[in-house]
C-alpha cells in the first residue's frame, strides 16, 4: 500500500512554519509499516492543489492531505478535493453541534458565520471529530479504492486525530497486520547504532529496521507486516532481542512513549532517591528535562545554574584553588560540584555538568565541546570527561543526554 | 522568478529527520523576494528523483536539491541529476584538496576510497566548496536558462553555502534587487499581531508582508523586489516604520540576526547589571536561554531551579505562610522568588516564574497554564498574571519568552 503525504499551506512555502506534521505523519506510518513513498507541499491555491492531487492518485493508495480546512477563504482544502472528485459538501450534523459546543466554552453564543462552513463536509466520508478544534477531519473513499485522508494543520488537532481515527483504519486498510516495537538506546551515536546493526538495516526481507536520532539517543523501531498479529509479532520478536542484546545496558527503554527522563525519575523514585542537577554551561537545560516528566517533583528537589565561577563558589562551594588551579572546566570542578550540590542540600544523588559550548573556548586551553560530567551517589562521585561535536545548542543538548545516562550508569536504574 | 525545493532522503519518509532544511530554505527564499512555489520530498532512489526533477522543471525557474550527496551507494542526487541533464561528472581538484586536508584534521592520511567520488562534480556547474563537510555543493545551468542547485543534507553544512554561495547568486539572478527587513516582536501573539496589521499582509500591491511565529515573539518580514537596491529599500521603509509605530514598546529589535536573550543580555550588559534567575515550572528553560548568549556570564551569573517547595523555603527563603497561604503558584510566591534571589545574592535583577504547566494542576484550583511571573529591579517587584494555552513544553517556552518581555519591560531595555 503506497501511501504519500500533501501539506497544504502558504506559511509552509514561506518556511513560517517547520512542517512537524510532515515528520509525525512519516514516523506514524513506518510504524504502521506503510512509510511515505512522496511528501509534498502546496500553497494555498486551487490550480497547484488540483495538480498534486492528480500527480498522488497515479502513483498512491492513500493520500494523506493536511491543513486548509480552517474558516477563511484561503481555507480550500476540501473544497478542491470534493471538486476533484466530483462530490457535494453537505452540512455534518454532530460537527456543527460540537462546534457551537466548542464556542460556548470560549463564551461565545453563535457560532461565528466564517466558521458555519467548518461542519461541511464531504459526501459519503468519514467524519473525524475534533476534540481540540473547529475543524472537523475526513476520510474519504474514492470509487477506484483509493483514499484520501483530511486533517487539520495545528499538531494539537492532528496528532490525535490521526492516533485515534485514522492509524486504526489504515492498520485495516492494509492487508494483514504489522507490529512494530521500539528500543531506546542512549550513550551512543547514531552513526555507531547504524553502523553495528547495519545486517538488520539493509536486510530487505526481515521485518523494517529505521533508526531516529533525538538529540544524543537513538530510537530504534523494528516494524513487521504478516498475515495477522502474532505472525508479525514473532518476526519482530528476535530482532528486538538480538537489538536488545546487542546493545545491553545502553538500551533504556523498551515502551515507545518513554522518554529517558522518564525512565530516570521512575527508577529514581522506586528506589526513593531524591536528586539535585548544578549545571554550567548547559544552563538549566538538564533541570529543564527533568521537570518535564509529569510529577517529577518527589524525586527532582531543586537544581542550580552555577554559571559564574562566583556562583560555583559561592553557592556550590566549589573551592577557590580548584578553580585557579583546573579552571572551570575541568574533572576537578565538577566532581566538587556533584559532590557538595548533593551533601549541602541533603540530596541522594547530584548530577553537575560543566564544559566549552562554545562558539568560544574562552581561555581555557581545552578544545569547544570538551564537558566533564559528575554523578554523585552514595559517598563516591563518578566523572567523566567528553569531547561533543556540533554548534553551541548541539553540544548543550548533547551533554544534557549523556548526564542522563551516566546517572543511569551510576545508580543502575 | 519560480523557486522549488526537492529534498531527496528516504530518512526523511520515514520521519527519521523534521524537515527543518525545507523551512530554512523556503524562509531565506522569501527574504530574497522568491517565496517557494512548491516542495517535495523523495526517497534515495532514482524513478522517484528522475519523475520530480521532471515536474520541477516544468513549472519552476530554480530548482533547489538537499541531500543525497554522501559517500554511499544510496547518495545519488548529483547522478540522476547528470543524466537528467545528460552532463558528464568529473572530479573538482580543490574540493579533492579540500577533502583530503578535512580527513588529515581528523588523523586520517588518505582519502577513504567511498569519499572519493564526493569530488565529482557536474561538467560546468559552478562548485561550492564545504567547509564543514566533505560534499560540495553545486550550482547548475541548465541550456534553457533553469537553474539547479544542490546542497548537502546536514544543516550545518547546508546554511553556511546557501549563505555565502547561493543566496548571492540567486539575489543576481533575480532581476532587480530585494530588501527584507525584520521587525521582531515579542509580548504579543501572532494572531494579534496578524490582525493589527492584517492590511498589510492582505496587500498585493506594497512589500510582501509574512509572520513567523515563534513560541511567545513574532517576526515580521518586510520584503520588497525593485529595479535597484534604493527602490526596493523605499518600498520597505514605510511598512517597516508603520509596524514599529504600531507595536511600540513590544518591537524589541530591527536587526534579522538578534535573539529576544541577546538583545536583553546587550541592554543588561551595557546598563552594568548583573541577573539571576529562580524558576519553577519551566525548570532551568529561562537560565538556559540565557547561557545561550555567547559571553552572557558577565550579566547572568547564576539560575536557581527550586521545584519543590522546601527549595523554595530553603534556597530562596520564601517564607512557610506564604506558600501556606497562597501556594507555590501565586503571585506572593513569586514575588518572594524574585526578591529574595536578588538580595540573597547580590545580584542587580532577578526574574522568578512559578506556574502550573500540566499535565495536573495538582490540586491548586487554578486553570492549567497559570503562570506568575515576577522581577526585581531597583528595590521594587513587579508581578504579572499569565494564562498560556498548550501541552506542557509550549506552556513552559511561552512562559519563558514572557519573562524575557518583562524583564525589557521593567528594566527598560
Amino acid at each position: 500500500m503506497v501511501v504519500e503525504i500533501i501539506n497544504v499551506g502558504t506559511e509552509l512555502l514561506r518556511g513560517c512554519t517547520i512542517n512537524t506534521n510532515a515528520a509525525y505523519l512519516a514516523e506514524e506510518c513506518t510504524k504502521l509499516g506503510f512509510p511515505t513513498a512522496y511528501q509534498s507541499v502546496v500553497g494555498d491555491e486551487e490550480k497547484a492543489l488540483m495538480d498534486a492531487l492528480g500527480t498522488a492518485v497515479g502513483r498512491s493508495d492513500v493520500v494523506i492531505l493536511t491543513g486548509g480546512l480552517g474558516p477563511t477563504k484561503d481555507d480550500l482544502t476540501k473544497e478542491v478535493l470534493a471538486g476533484y472528485m466530483g462530490r457535494k459538501l453537505s452540512e455534518d450534523k454532530r460537527a456543527r453541534a460540537d462546534m457551537k459546543e466548542l464556542f460556548k466554552k470560549r463564551g461565545i453564543e453563535n457560532i461565528p458565520a466564517s466558521n458555519l462552513k467548518q461542519a461541511l463536509v464531504i459526501e459519503g466520508s468519514t467524519v473525524l471529530y475534533n476534540r481540540n478544534g473547529t475543524a472537523p477531519g475526513m476520510i474519504v473513499k474514492a470509487d477506484g479504492g483509493k483514499c484520501f485522508v483530511l486533517l487539520p494543520g495545528p499538531p494539537n488537532e492532528l496528532v490525535p486525530m490521526f492516533e485515534e481515527g485514522v492509524a486504526p483504519y489504515l492498520r485495516k486498510m492494509g492487508k494483514g497486520a504489522s507490529v512494530t516495537k521500539t528500543v531506546k538506546v542512549c550513550g551512543i551515536g547514531e552513526s555507531m547504532v547504524e553502523s553495528e546493526i547495519i545486517h538488520l538495516l539493509k536486510d530487505k526481507k526481515g521485518p523494517l529496521v529505521t533508526t531516529y536520532a533525538k538529540s544524543g539517543e537513538v530510537h530504534v523501531h523494528v516494524t513487521a507486516r504478516a498475515e495477522n498479529g502474532k505472525d508479525a509479532e514473532k518476526a519482530v520478536k528476535p530482532v528486538v532481542k538480538e537489538i536488545v542484546k546487542h546493545f545491553g545496558d545502553k538500551v533504556y527503554s523498551l515502551d515507545g512513549n518513554e522518554t529517558l527522563e522518564e525512565s530516570v525519575i521512575k527508577h529514581l523514585g522506586k528506589k526513593k532517591l531524591t536528586l539535585v542537577t548544578a549545571e554550567s554551561c548547559t544552563g538549566g537545560l538538564l533541570a529543564g528535562r527533568l521537570v518535564n516528566v509529569p510529577g517529577a517533583s518527589k524525586v527532582f528537589q531543586q537544581g542550580f545554574v552555577t554559571y559564574s565561577n562566583k556562583a560555583k563558589r559561592k553557592t556550590l562551594e566549589v573551592s577557590k584553588d580548584t578553580l585557579k588551579k583546573y579552571g572551570a572546566v575541568s574533572r576537578q570542578t565538577a566532581k566538587e560540584m556533584a559532590k557538595h550540590a548533593a551533601i549541602g542540600h541533603n540530596s541522594d544523588v547530584a548530577v553537575a555538568i560543566t564544559g566549552i559550548a562554545g562558539p568560544g573556548a574562552e581561555d581555557t586551553g581545552k578544545p569547544i565541546g570538551t564537558t566533564y560530567i559528575a554523578c554523585y551517589y552514595n559517598g563516591g562521585t563518578e566523572v567523566k570527561e567528553y569531547l561533543f561535536a556540533g554548534d553551541r545548542a548541539k553540544i548543550r543538548a548533547e551533554a544534557v543526554t549523556a548526564a542522563l545516562c551516566l546517572l543511569r550508569e551510576v545508580v543502575k536504574v
